[in-house]
């Protein structure tokens, strides 16, 4: 399912999309803004590069920051649900991870963190990853685990109801 | 001057830039990230493509999106300013408009607002651009046209010390 896929999906259901970003750095939002009529569905995002602003404009708690570093799952969750809830949207989408070529703050360089929010608690999911190649394979590789995710989230949402 | 240059040049200054997008969704942000060592200077952007996140996540007035709409240099102007407040940079470039393929708010497809703010009132600067071609080049259009104008106040700033 591309991000073309996803959009007509959730403009059928008659829901939103949003994005928190950081090794991606735009790269996920232009994956979405790029399908004509991408209004509909996709109020925005946050590029959330440098950690305090993980805090200030997702509302990612600081003490999870602080003992777990900005590259871990539970960062990568609470960046989905504050885009979520800060871009008014019913789905978010959120990547952290280490782009390289440097590790950072414990991580190696390929490690991904893609999280998905959603309208019922359960539709939440994290998802880890370990890229390989240089800093745009890694990027890249980010955007389409989150779009996989979202994806896979939608579905189980539909074959749930 | 490319991203690359000014990332060198304000890394060299000692200052922080930030990033406001519409039409661009993330483009103009992943301009900068690309870009090795990055993280030094760029701190990260709001993604507002739906107009009432120009006010919420950006603090754009909304007396001003009500009555001039989303594409004008005056939100231009305060999506800079607040992407600068709001991520706590030094600088911030924003970019409004409409990529097509329908006119947007009584603006014509490719008209396309960029705007920059800075350490000192006298730092800001909006620029309206008429952009030719499809959705993809005018946000092509609109991301050289934001990185263009910031290193003009860049190079304003330096030869006024």
């Amino acid at each position: 399912m591309t991000a073309a896929d996803i959009l007509a999906l959730l403009q059928d259901r008659g829901e939103t999309l949003a994005v928190a970003e950081s090794l991606t750095g735009g790269l996920l939002a232009a994956e979405f803004i790029t399908v004509p009529g991408a209004s509909a569905v996709f109020r925005g995002g946050v590029v959330a590069y440098a950690t305090d602003l993980k805090a200030s404009l997702l509302g990612v708690p600081p003490p999870l920051l602080h003992s777990h570093g900005p590259v871990d799952p539970s960062v990568a969750a609470a960046m989905a649900a504050g885009a979520r809830e800060r871009c008014g949207a019913d789905w978010a989408a959120a990547t952290t991870g280490v782009a390289g070529p440097d590790p950072q703050g414990g991580q190696p360089v390929g490690r991904v963190y893609v999280a998905v929010a959603g309208p019922l608690p359960g539709h939440a999911a994290v998802r880890e990853l370990t890229l390989q190649g240089d800093r745009p394979a890694v990027r890249s590789g980010a955007v389409d685990a989150a779009v996989a995710l979202l994806a896979e989230r939608l579905a189980i949402t539909i074959t749930s109801r």
